[in-house]
C-alpha cells in the first residue's frame, strides 16, 4: 500500500449524501458488517432518535467572531472536540483504509482513536500522522481479553508506537451473531469459543486498576452507560470515560448514549472528560453532546462512509462539513467556545 | 406418528427469520389461527411494543464467568427461567406437532407447558420426555369449562400421566370470532353456544379454591392482568400467576403484560411466583421479564415457527437461540443469575 | 319507497369489513359525503386514536351469567346503551335511507336519533318502529337556525310524531367547505349565506333556556367539549349532554370525545346523563365510553357502511355485532351491567 | 413588467390544494429554494406538528355575530391580525413577484413584510399598495450585514419609501449550505465568504439599541426564540418582537415556534407585542398562535404556493380562505376578537 491516492469528491455532495453513496460502493458484505446492529436495531434507531429529539434553543446578536473549536484533553489543548470512533477493519471499506481515515483526520485537526483491529499496521498509522503540527489526539483502541500479559505486551508496543491515551473497550467482552457467540477483538468473524470461555477471560475491575498502575499514558473506558460504572471509573482514577454503547452493536436496547451522558455526568461531575459515541451524524448533533457534558465526541459511521466514497478526500470532507456545521451551530447559539455548551442550551431556562 | 424426523434447518438462519419461513411453509390457515389477534390487534401489537420500549442498562467488568440460567419453581431447581406456552393444536403447524414440541424443550432445558387441547394425547407426549434428566418442567393446562366433575376427571389424568403443575387458563371463557361465541377448549371452531350459555359454565373464585383442595399438584392462574386479582389468588393460596393477555387474541385494548407485570409484582410481592408471557420473542424480552419481576417466562408463537420450519429442530434451534441471547445480554448486563435481574437494571439508580 | 327489502350479508363478515365493502358499493360522492372531515383531520384521526389508546384492565373469574345491557334513560329502561347518531341524508347511501336504519335499530333494541335532515319524513319512520316493544329510545335531532318561531314549529311536529326526545346539536351553527361557509341543516350542499348572516341566526344559551320551557320532551345538547359549556347546560337544567365534536367535521382540532368525556364527568358528576359520539367503531370502544361516565353511546359511521353494504340487514348486523363485542367484553372485564364500568376499568387501582 | 394579470384559479381548489398544485407549476430550482430546510428537517417539520399538537376547546351557543378581526399594532387599528411573511426572490415562484403579492395582500386587508432582497424594488412595491384604504399594515425587513452607515442608508430608503416599521431579522446571520456558508442578505447563492469573515460583521445588541435610536419607525426582531433574548429585546425598547425559527432553514433542531412562543409570553408579558411565523398553514393554526400570545401571525410558504399557482388571484385566494379559517373557528370558539383568544381555548379549564 502507498501513499493514499486523492480521490475526488463528486460535485454538490453534502453529508447527507455520503450514506447512500457508500451503499452503492461499498462490497455488500463490507457494508453489512459496518452498518450491522444487535438484535431488533432498538439501540441502533434509538441513538439517531434521541439526538433528533433534543431541540437547540439558540441565542442572537452575542458576539461570537472569535469562535473557535479550541478542546483541552489530559491537559493539552486541541484544534476540536472531534475524534474518529475506533472501527475496525478500514480496508473492507477502501484500500487505503486506516492510514486514509488518520491522514484526513490530521489534516482536519480531529482526533483519532485507532482500533484494535486495523487492517493496517499502528506504527504505520501514527508515523504517517504524529508529525503533524495541527493534528489532532492520537489514541488506541485495547480489549482486554487475552489475560494481563498478554494486554501489557500489547500496551507496550502502543506506548512504543507515540500514541497518546489508551481506549479499553469494555461494552464487548462478546457479543451475538448468528453464527455464535463472536469474543471480542475477532472482527467479523465468529469464533467457536462458548460464551462461557469468552466469560473467563473478560476483564474486571480489578484489571482495570491493575493496568491503570502499569501505564503512564491516561486510560479512558469506552462503552460506559450505567452512572454507577462511571462512578466506579472515577473511583479507580481512570482518566476518562466514553459513554457508548457500540453503536447499538452489542446489547439491543442499551439506552441511546444521549440518554446515558447526563446521567452520568450528573453522577461523576468533573471527576474525569467525559467523551461520547453514538449516532452522532451532524454537527448540531456534536453541539447537543457538549451541552449534554461531554468534552469531546468521537464519529464513527460518518467517517466509513467518507472513506469508502472518496479514501483519504472522502473522510476529510466529511470531517470538514461536520466541523463546519459545530462553528455554524454554535454561531447560531451565540458560543464562542465548546465549553460555553450548557443544559441551558437545551431547556432555555426564563431567568 | 412415529419418532419425530430430524429435518435440516436453512443456512444461517437466526431468530429474526423463523416468522417469514414459518408463513412461507404453513397452511394458510393453520397461519391464521396462530397468528390470530383480538379486534383491531391493539393488544397484539402493545405486548411487542412494550417489551422494546422497556431500556436495559448494562454494567461493565463485573465477573460473570460463572453465569447460569438456573432456576427454582415450586422448590426444585430447572436448567432455566423458559417454559413453552401452552398452544393449541399444534399438528396444524408441523405433522409431529407437540411430540416434536415437547422433545426439542426437554433437549434444551426448557419446560413445556401442554395445551389442553393437544393434537396429540397428553400420555404420549409426557412419556416421551419425562425421563429426560436434563429437561425443565412439565406442566399441564387447562380449562374449567364443563363443571366441576369433568374438570376433576381432566385432573385426576394429567395428575396420572405424570405433569407437575396445572395451568389454570381463565381469561378465555369465552371470545369472539367473525361467526359467533367460541367458548373455551374448542380451539378454532366457533360453538354455536351463546354468550349466556357459555357465561354459565365459567368459573369463578369459588371454583379455584375448590380445585386448589382437590389436588396436591401446585395450582397456577393464567391469564390475570389486574393486580386485585393477583392479590385474590394469592389469598387463596394459588401456587403462582401466569401475567397473560392470551396473546392479545381475547379482550383487545387489554394491556401489554409488560405493562401488568410490574404492577402484580408490586402488588403480591413474594407470595407467589410470577411468570408472564406476551410478545417475548427475543433474549433481551425475556431478560426485561426477569428484571420485571418474573421468576420464569413463557414462549408461544416463537416456537410455533420453529415447529412449521423444522419440526423438532426448528423448536430446538429456536429455544438454543433465545437461551444464548438471554446468556448473553445476562453478562452484558453483569448478571450471573436470573434472580440477580431487578428494577436497577431497566431504570439505573445513581446511588 | 316500499318497505325495505332483506338484502343478503355476504359470508363471513365481519365489522372490519364494513368500511371498505361500503367504500366499494356506494356513489363516491356518498362515500366522500359522509366520510368527510374538516381541515387537516387531526380531529378525525384523534377520535379514534383516543379510543385506541385506552387500556381495559380484564378481570377474571367474577360471576357474570346474568350479563345484560340494561340502560335507563330519562326514567324508562332500555334494552341497550347504543343509539344511531343523527346524520343526514340516508338515502345517499342506500335508497331505504332512514327507513332501514330505524327498522335494523329497533330490532336490536338500540336507539334511534333521527335527523333533522332525514331523506325519509320523520313521520313514516317513527310510524315504521314506534310499535316495537322491544326497541330502543326514539329521539329527534334539530339545528336551531331559523330563529325561535320556526323552531318551536319543528319541535311541535317532533312532539306531535311521538319522539320521546330532543337533541339539539349546538355545535355546528356553521362549518367550512371547500366553497364557502356552510349553515347547519343544509346538508351537503353549500349555501351562499354569508359567515356573519349564519352568526346572525346561531342560537345562545337563551334561546335554549326558552327551549327548555317550551316543551315537555327531555332536551339534549350534542355537540358540547368544553367542561364549562356541560356546567352550564346542568345550571339551565337541560336534560342531557351528548358530548361530540361531530365526527370531526367541524373545527378542527378540537379535542377527541374521549379526552373530552371525562372532564365534563368530572365537572357535572351526576348532574345530567351524559352520552358520547366520535370514533366509536367498536365494543370495546363502548365500554370505554361507559367506563369514562357516558350513560350511553351514538354510533355513526359503522351504521352507515352497514345501511349502505346491505341495507336494514347491514344494519342490524353491524349493531348485532357491536353488542355482542360489549357484552362480550364487559364479560371479559367481569361486568354484569353497563353501569357497573366505572375508571378502574382503565387505571386499575392497586387497591 | 406591467400591472400584474389576474389568472384564474382551477375549480374546487382549498388551501389544501396549492402546495400540490404549486409544486407542478414551479421550476424545480424555484421549489428547492422555497422548500428547503436546514440539517435533517427536523425544525421544520416539528414546526408543522407543534402546531397540529395543540387542541382547541371550542365553546358553543356564545354570541359571536359581531365577530371581527381587527388588530392593533403600534397603536393604529387593522383589519386583520395577518401578515405575509418576509420572503425574497418571489420572482422565482411568478413573473409579477412582490407585486402581486403585496397587491393581493392590500386587498384582503393582510399585512405585508416585504423581503429585504425583494425581486421588485420596495418603492415601486409600497406606491402599488400604499394608498388602499382597507389595507394591512406594510413593513420592510432588514439584515444587518454590512455595518452601520450601509444599515442606515438602507433604513433612510425603507422610512423614504413609506414602510411603516422596520423588520430587523436576526437569526439569520449565516447559515449553511451543501456549498458553503451563506451570509444574510445573499439568496440562493453561496458566498464564497468563511464563516468567521461573515461572523466579524454579523450585528450584536449594542447595533440594536444603536438602530433603535436611529429611526422614528418601529423596530421589530425576527427571529427570537430563546426568553431570555425576549426579555433582553424588551430592556432595549425594542417595539416587537417575531418568535421565528426562519421556517426551519437555520438551525436544525431549533424548536417549534409554537413551543418557543408561550415561553416567551410568560417571560415579557405585555412589555411588547409578539408576533409568530413557522408552519403556519390554517386558520386553526392562526387561532393557536393568538391563543398562545401572538399579536398577529405571518404566513410564508402558502403564500408562495398562491402566488406560483395563479399569482395575486392565487395569493388572494390563499389569504381569504385563511381568513375565513380563522373567523370560522373563532366562532367555533365562541370568539368575538383575535384579542380574546386566552390559554383557556388550549387548555379548558374546569373553573
Amino acid at each position: 500500500m502507498s501513499t493514499p491516492a486523492l480521490q475526488r469528491i463528486p460535485d454538490g455532495v453534502g453529508l447527507a449524501d455520503y450514506e447512500a453513496l457508500a451503499r452503492e460502493r461499498m462490497d455488500p458484505q463490507a457494508w453489512a458488517y459496518f452498518s450491522a446492529f444487535a438484535g431488533k436495531g432498538i439501540t441502533a434507531r434509538a441513538n439517531v432518535a434521541a439526538w433528533d429529539a433534543i431541540a437547540l434553543w439558540p441565542r442572537v446578536l452575542r458576539p461570537v467572531a472569535d469562535l473557535d473549536l479550541t478542546t483541552v484533553l489530559f491537559g493539552r489543548a486541541w484544534p476540536s472536540p472531534l475524534l474518529v470512533a475506533p472501527m475496525a477493519l478500514q480496508q473492507l471499506a477502501h484500500p487505503d483504509g486506516e492510514l486514509a481515515t488518520a491522514l484526513a483526520a490530521a489534516a482536519q485537526g480531529v482526533g483519532l482513536v485507532l482500533s484494535a483491529q486495523s487492517s493496517v499496521p499502528m506504527e504505520k498509522v501514527i508515523q504517517a500522522v504524529r508529525g503533524d503540527a495541527g493534528r489532532g489526539p492520537l489514541w488506541h483502541q485495547l480489549y482486554f481479553q487475552e489475560g494481563r500479559a498478554a494486554t501489557l505486551e500489547q500496551v507496550r508496543r502502543v506506548e512504543a508506537a507515540g500514541f497518546e491515551a489508551l481506549v479499553l473497550t469494555v461494552d464487548a467482552s462478546v457479543r451475538a451473531s448468528r453464527a455464535g457467540v463472536v469474543p471480542a477483538g475477532t472482527g467479523a468473524v465468529p469464533s467457536s469459543a462458548s460464551l462461557r470461555e469468552v466469560l473467563q477471560q473478560a476483564p474486571t475491575w480489578d484489571d482495570i486498576a491493575w493496568l491503570r498502575a502499569h501505564t503512564r499514558l491516561p486510560v479512558l473506558l469506552k462503552g460506559i452507560l450505567h452512572p454507577q460504572d462511571a462512578r466506579e471509573a472515577a473511583r479507580l482514577r481512570v482518566d476518562g470515560v466514553i459513554v457508548s454503547n457500540h453503536g447499538g452493536r452489542t446489547l439491543d436496547s442499551a439506552p441511546a448514549t444521549a440518554l446515558a451522558l447526563p446521567r452520568i455526568a450528573e453522577a461523576v461531575g468533573d471527576a474525569l472528560p467525559l467523551l461520547v459515541d453514538g449516532g452522532i451524524v451532524s454537527g448540531t448533533d456534536i453541539l447537543k453532546a457538549l451541552a449534554l457534558g461531554a468534552r469531546a465526541v468521537l464519529v464513527g459511521r460518518p467517517v466509513i462512509h467518507g472513506l469508502a466514497v472518496a479514501g483519504a478526500m472522502g473522510v476529510a470532507h466529511v470531517l470538514r462539513l461536520l466541523s463546519d456545521e459545530l462553528e455554524l451551530s454554535m454561531a447560531q447559539c451565540g458560543l464562542r467556545r465548546p465549553a460555553d455548551a450548557d443544559l441551558d442550551l437545551l431547556q432555555a431556562s426564563s431567568q
